[in-house]
């Protein structure tokens, strides 16, 4: 499948093979260890997910963290896991997937430490001293802390990683990682916060090194010549801790272990900076805490970037930053990355939007979700190819209304399957609530949404594109289509909130604004409280932009912190410090029960109490309401229909249910791929087993 | 198993056999539905689970929340499904279990309605109006709304329930639910905030109980004559509403349907009120809600209220409050119970203490866990029995030093092992840590945990039990043991809270106190800061401990709420409204970074913005160091063991890994269970399934 690339390419060097010790990447395309949310439990549905990564031309394919021990129990967050012989064979079914396509498989062996809580095998949590990981995040919060660990648990975990690495091999990887960052095991050791030991694992860098290094030692002699071994290591502290002999705790650590792995994978300590979103954090962030790693190894290196730009790539190679393009959110946002490089068809590229719902979906403990590839994790599950939707077996006319992140990605999909598609929006650009939203502090690149697909559907002959078209009843019969699919979008609505946490009566007052009155640039003038109750992005960045705009403006919500669910983004800190950059006064725990132009009154979510906030403007920002009227005025006239010859009507995406942009695009997907076929359930995976069946009762009965 | 009762004891009427529709549940005990953390990829943990409340006597056991579609997808909470073959063949393992014993299964189908996120299933939920839960917790927030049900979704789900009760009748069911409760698909029908409709669905008080009655309808006539049908309602709220010709709402629906199904399982609305923790709400909390049912239908009725007491449960049924007595979190504690009661043992409860780390499992998405009964989920995992730990081949010596949870529970389990067993504490009582605990506002029930272990441990001639016995090397050598395990729990540090979200650093200072000081007496005089990074009850119990004492005295945390861990105990609202009660300002999103005797110095954890608090005293609630200098002295010197003839030395509970007690107790009870025999890993469960076997790679090549 690794077709030569084109001669002369100025993207030529992004193809050549790369040795990993006894190994060999057929290019530099390296989709590192990334959560999916695909634990052993669902072996089909990972093995479909990373096998499309491997057909889109990625040369070296890693799965997610991978346990090598029942004290390393991250449950219920997803975990692979390499315990046993089931492990062995689940997989094994991801190995051979991405062999059939000529890549290298590698598998990231981990060790959680004190990070992870065990609370399915009730394991007390190994560290090196007894040093918690006690989070903000209930999430996160643990109630039974780390053991110290003594000798003889050094050993066994050495031991594991051993036997880890040897069912790894068994199980086809090429690749097998040791893990030291992100706050796990091996990056306890290094860090004296974690590490307070005095024997020799403790103290003096070198000390602290000697557990990373001897489990990659126990590893390379595990796996012998059958695979590389990788070490995985978080340098962000590390670098900015001054060496004694060079520039940081990081060169030394990377100088003292220069020849021990045969490939370096670095990246940053924690998720908020590691996997940064895009609305904090531009392309190539990594690179001035690892640019100096290859200048003080000859091993390749990998990191990663959310690099989407082959031109960025190419720099990275050719000024010596990295000998892999690592990539972890570009991959699941367009598995055929590499492909679409190689063959010229760079503004095929489906690039990352950086809104970061994929990791979402691991905190989630779901498998993974991408706003831009709606078929991610559907691969094995709905049989669902991100390049080819299909063809349908009649190509019929089909009316999308609403050119949104939902109606785009449906006339999208329905053009592929080579429908005849009208999309109309009533505006003047195509993108619905990304008209506004692109506008917002640090949402740009989530209007590649619309961009990408914009793009597409103009080169398609089988749609057409109708702009300023607010569709009636009349002129919908004129076009006489066969299918109506609605995607009309929602609008904010002035709903508070209720003590049973739900949407409850509405506060009137010409002075309540809602982000639909924001976006059409009705704008609050004086002091200016913005209540969130819908508490992801839109309160945090909304408020952002009204003090960008010199409004004086506070902000509420009845949840913990700012714009709370952000925490699975990756994002709350960074909103927290963008609202403290603009000297926005937070308050938490707290509706808004009444509003009177002078004054919200604030009532404490638990006790009740409630206290008058100044302001003279209250932005509602909470329950988002269906556009569905259109929707339902045509199915509530089936006569009309049928004179129309009107086969059916459906609503997609925020006019069905309003939600993330995620959720739209999946919806708008759906609908293109389903349109006249028989609705399948997806299939449901499940772990491989080695049980008898198991006796059943009445089972045998037949139903019905 | 169902033996008759002994004649005349008051307890006879629990004994009673009672009339479900066409079928009879042996007696009263009546295990309801309750969250165990154990869906069906868990079938042979769960069967097990449910097997041994049987085998303890209970009548009737069900199974937890088992959705009966897709669109009802709570992942990654635990729920278990019925949706298709595979689930059936899950199910009959746990009925066939149960039946065994001479009980009825029961299951609680349930369609979680616009409170389930389908963050797997990737479907819209559905609700009456579109109307979400927007929980304030991030663990229960989606970002996709729900979309309002039309009349098509209305028949679906009717045809979704009778399918779903058909294959409950397939797995075995004797009972089969209709949940029209806790803010679920039922209930939002009959709660006007949630429906807002205008249909025949919505409006009036017959019509919102239409969808309900429906649905009961449609189970009945799936069902036949094989199970009998329950109805599962939450009153609370509507108990709060005055009727148009009853007293109130809930009078007017339980009339209303009063004949409608076979059985009454009456509760109330929300975790925190339904299962409400001992440190708030005493026995029998629900009967203020739930007591008239009895007086609107001749069906019998089932209620909970954390009933151990036999003589209250007697009460229930004289008063003609209840005909079952419910059990959810006392089966936990002691599956036993029944035939504790019928056999005279009362004395041998092990009563449930209400600390709600049962219902927390769910929140964590693991099985269950019981700080009373370490073998709750441990049953076919690791083959334990709660009643009978089995006989050790050959009886040792066992010195035992600390009487905490930790050392009582391995004590009790080595003596019914048949051991010889030293049980030593430094202290005048026994009890560890609960010596304290048990005496702050609200936890004297959990000193059940010490009273039921030396109560036992009293009977038994094989153990001596010393207290005022700090044993030194000289000591234990006297005492010549063949193993020794220290239980010395562990003391609370003064260590700070880094940006790392981990300890470091030591606030030394004379008015520096933890909760081992105030335990000891010593307490501060003066405006009082309580700064708490632990964020399970400990920080928030013991500022109300203080409060109490006339302390002037504040809290602060880095988390967003107070004590914010026991969101999953139910008990944070009531947190924060026994500390408002006290007048306690709570400052969250902070950690102290230095405290001099006059303010300590609070850093917003995301921006780093300092201020000056005003408090002459600090009490850090943060992390626990283990006391582990005896074990560490012991193990340090073989030579002393070998000529004492000591052959094992270990530690458990909170010397080994400082934890909630919950924790201590399964470590005791697992040294108490696993000493002589080579410790076994658990058995790893795994969900029936019908695929093929999967073709493998490498997989067969041989390890070692």
């Amino acid at each position: 499948m690794n077709v030569m690339a084109k001669p002369q390419s100025r993207y030529d060097v992004l193809f050549e093979p790369v040795r990993i010790g006894p190994v060999t990447a057929p290019n530099r395309f390296f989709q590192v260890p990334h959560a999916s949310g695909m634990t052993n439990a669902l072996p089909r549905v990972r093995a479909g997910f990373r096998e499309m990564k491997a057909e889109g031309g990625w040369g070296v394919i890693c799965t997610g963290a991978c346990s090598i021990d029942v004290s390393s129990d991250d449950t219920p967050l997803p975990m692979a896991t390499m315990w046993d012989d089931n492990d062995i064979r689940a997989h094994a079914m991801m190995t051979d997937a991405v062999h059939k396509h000529g890549a290298l498989a590698g598998v990231e062996l981990w060790h959680g430490g004190a990070s992870v809580m065990n609370r399915s095998s009730r394991i007390a949590p190994l560290s090196p001293s007894g040093i918690p990981w006690m989070a903000t995040h209930v999430g996160f919060m643990g109630n039974l802390r780390p053991r110290s660990m003594d000798k003889q648990d050094i050993r066994d975990v050495l031991r594991w990683q051993a036997e880890g690495a040897r069912k790894a091999r068994s199980a086809g990887f090429d690749v097998v990682y040791v893990y030291a960052g992100m706050g796990y095991l091996g990056y306890e050791f290094l860090l004296p916060e974690y590490n307070h030991r005095s024997d020799e694992y403790g103290g003096s860098l070198e000390n602290r090194v000697r557990f990373v290094r001897e489990m990659i030692e126990v590893t390379k002699e595990a796996v012998g010549q059958d695979c590389g071994v990788a070490l995985r290591i978080s340098l962000e502290e590390l670098r900015g801790r001054p060496g004694q002999n060079l520039a940081s705790e990081a060169h030394e650590v990377i100088a003292l272990l220069a020849d021990v792995p045969d490939l370096f994978d670095v990246k940053m300590d924690s998720s908020p900076t590691d996997c940064s979103a895009s609305r904090f954090t531009g392309e190539g962030s990594h690179e001035p805490v690892i640019d100096f790693v290859k200048t003080l190894t000859d091993k390749p290196v990998v990191g990663v970037g959310r690099f989407t730009s082959p031109d960025t790539m190419v720099s990275q190679i050719r000024r010596g930053v990295l000998d892999f393009i690592g990539g972890a959110r570009p991959s699941i946002a367009d598995p055929f990355l590499p492909n679409k490089i190689r063959e010229g068809r760079i503004e095929e590229i489906r690039e990352c939007i950086g809104c970061n719902i994929c990791i979402s979906s691991w905190h989630d403990g779901v498998p993974v979700r991408c706003t831009q590839n709606p078929t991610a994790g559907e691969e094995w599950r709905r049989g669902w190819h991100p390049e080819n939707p299909g063809r349908a077996e009649k190509g019929e006319r089909v009316l999308v209304i609403g050119g949104g992140p939902a109606g785009l990605e449906a006339a999208l999909t329905l053009g592929r399957r080579g429908h005849e598609v009208t999309l109309a929006d009533a505006g003047s650009i195509f993108g619905g609530r990304l008209t506004f939203e692109r506008t917002l502090p640090g949402l740009s690149a989530w209007n590649r949404v619309v961009d990408y697909r914009l793009g597409r559907l103009n080169e398609m002959p089988n749609v057409s594109l109708y702009l300023e078209s607010r569709l009636g009843a009349s002129d919908i019969a004129d076009l006489a289509p066969d299918h109506v699919v609605v995607a009309t979008g929602s609008r904010w609505s002035n709903f508070t909130y209720s003590s049973m946490e739900i949407p409850v009566g509405r506060i009137t007052h010409p002075n309540v604004f809602t982000p639909d009155d924001i976006a059409a640039g009705r704008l609050p003038v004086g002091p200016t409280l913005v209540f969130d109750f819908d508490n992801y992005y839109m309160g945090g960045v909304l408020t952002e932009h009204l003090a960008a705009l010199g409004i004086p403006v506070s902000y509420a919500t009845p949840a913990g912190q700012a714009s709370a669910w952000t925490i699975m983004t990756n994002e709350l800190p960074l909103v927290h410090r963008a609202l403290a950059k603009r000297n926005v006064p937070v308050t938490t725990l707290v509706t808004v029960s009444a509003f009177d132009g002078k004054a919200a009154t604030l009532t404490q979510i638990f006790t009740g109490e409630q206290t008058a906030f100044a302001c003279e403007n209250l932005v509602i920002v909470g329950l988002r309401l269906p556009n569905d009227e259109l929707y339902q005025s045509l199915i509530a006239d089936p006569a009309f229909l049928a004179a129309a010859g009107i086969k059916t009507v459906e609503r997609i995406g925020d006019a069905l249910a309003p939600g993330a942009i995620v959720h739209a695009v999946h919806s708008g997907h759906r609908y293109g791929r389903e349109l006249g076929l028989q609705p399948q359930p997806f299939r449901r995976d499940a772990p491989v087993v080695d049980f008898e069946p198991a006796f059943t009762s009445r089972a045998g009965l037949a139903e019905g």
